[in-house]
């Protein structure tokens, strides 16, 4: 990895106008540039209101291939400005087969790499499965101009499976772009501790691996199409933690913001020698971890 | 899981006298049945000093052989009292081969089984892989009257996929006894981030399978044989955290202190419902988890 790398992310709310929530992005990036950011991550399927509240098909006609027009947008401004930025799209592979895909444009606007969502929640509210088809393409970093960058979307944020898979392929920092949020019906002693939760392990995924980790959330309240009095409230609180977990930065649960914060890879490394994790893992008896369950 | 356990973690002392030692965990397991705990944790290798600060072979002689002179002691209180009790010994297996053992006593006194902690650290001041024998007993949750134990020792705490396995194989609580504490070269800071780091990993274990996690430590200062200036000050601050990974309850880094929680099992599987992780791990993609690393 280079040396010192600034970081940059986008906590933003995302509307049902698709070139003004870009916009937003766009503004943004170049305020990330701006404060010297090297590498900026957007919150998860930044294009538009999170759909998945319902399952609807009219919502397929939104994907876009990759490359396609929002790539070419994102190109041309990670050349323009030379920084890596890491996008996240509905992405049309197929008729009839889309996933939810992490894409990365290197500092020469060329696409370093993409990572299509692995693991895919089905709640109420969150109906992912579908939409989305797994992904098939790994847990595998993205390697670019600034090193390798362990991206990965949303639920696989609770994997610690996925984390480890990344450090174990040379991931040098974990980046989540991510669309959570509370339920109205639950209590505030109920939000706090999905939040606490959410903050909790994504930290413990920097501790585990000796990376920093990126959350980069949304924000704002989007009312479900079933009705005018449920919806979720995506409570923000995007972070940045370093190699032990500390956090760096965080943004509220209510503000458009941008985080920016300059990573030291040689603390990163100094962490990894001094809690040397891997070099102690049971791996002849890490088998039955891929077991639904040992039973 | 019987439906409601009440669960203590024993936060003590360990000294250079054995048998004021034990005494102390046996008073302290007394009060514990008073509370009316049906489970009792004492922190790890209770019966002695850390003697792990330096490599001495003069040390091998305080092993005690499963079952034992301390296993009798123990098996007598936890049958008197009707209580489980996880306690952990200095394990002499065969002339030149030890373990870090945990031990579970079950209710009618008997031996409900052990576990040899699997993962061994080897660091300044903490020279376990001289002493203990990595773990041949595999991630296996110990069955009791009570439901089963995922009990781990101390470093496994870092290990993701220790608390996964225990989980994958029933395990309805995780079990750490522990013995960890500051370096007086660190800074405050540096003494806190390490200290935010332990509790934020293992309350993701909590997090990522949905079950309890009981962290048992010990508190005081142990001078280090080498000199009178450097030691380990044991940093406390066990405690009991609920199948969010919320913190139920928490000792501080100096006290001797019983924590005594009641634990809801029916919580534990609506967490697991409304948070289905197990669900959809991609088990299809986990395998080079038993790499060393993929290179």
């Amino acid at each position: 990895m280079k040396a010192n790398i600034k970081i940059s992310a986008v906590q933003q709310a995302c509307n049902l106008d698709k070139q003004s929530n870009l916009q937003v992005s766009i503004e943004h990036i170049h305020q990330a540039k701006a404060a010297g950011a090297d590498l900026v991550v957007l919150p998860e399927l930044h294009l538009g209101p999170y759909f998945c509240q319902t399952e609807d098909y009219q919502h397929f006609a939104t994907a876009e291939p990759i490359p396609g027009p929002t790539t070419a947008v994102l190109s041309e401004l990670a050349e323009q400005l030379g920084i890596v930025i890491v996008a996240t799209l509905f992405e049309k592979r197929a008729p009839g087969l889309y996933h939810n895909t992490a894409v990365i444009f290197d500092r020469d606007g060329s696409i370093a790499g993409k990572y299509r969502k692995m693991h895919i929640p089905d709640d109420p509210g969150y109906y992912e499965k579908y939409y989305f088809t797994p992904g098939d393409l790994g847990f595998k970093p993205i390697a670019t101009s600034l090193g390798k960058l362990g991206v990965l979307v949303c639920w696989d944020q609770w994997y610690p499976e996925a984390a480890r898979l990344m450090a174990l392929a040379g991931a040098e920092v974990l980046i989540y772009p991510t669309a959570i949020g509370w339920d109205a019906a639950d209590t505030k002693e109920q939000q706090q501790r999905q939040l606490d939760a959410w903050v909790t392990i994504q930290r413990a995924h920097a501790v585990a691996n000796g990376i920093p980790v990126i959350a980069c959330n949304r924000i704002g309240f989007e009312a479900s199409p079933l009705d005018d009095k449920t919806g979720i409230s995506f409570w923000g609180n995007s972070f940045i933690a370093g190699p032990q977990g500390e956090i760096l930065a965080q943004a509220n649960a209510m503000d458009t913001k941008l985080l920016t914060v300059e990573l030291d890879s040689a603390r990163s490394e100094y962490v990894r020698q001094i809690w040397p994790y891997l070099r102690d893992r049971r791996i002849d008896e890490y088998g039955n971890l891929t077991r639904r369950f040992i039973d």
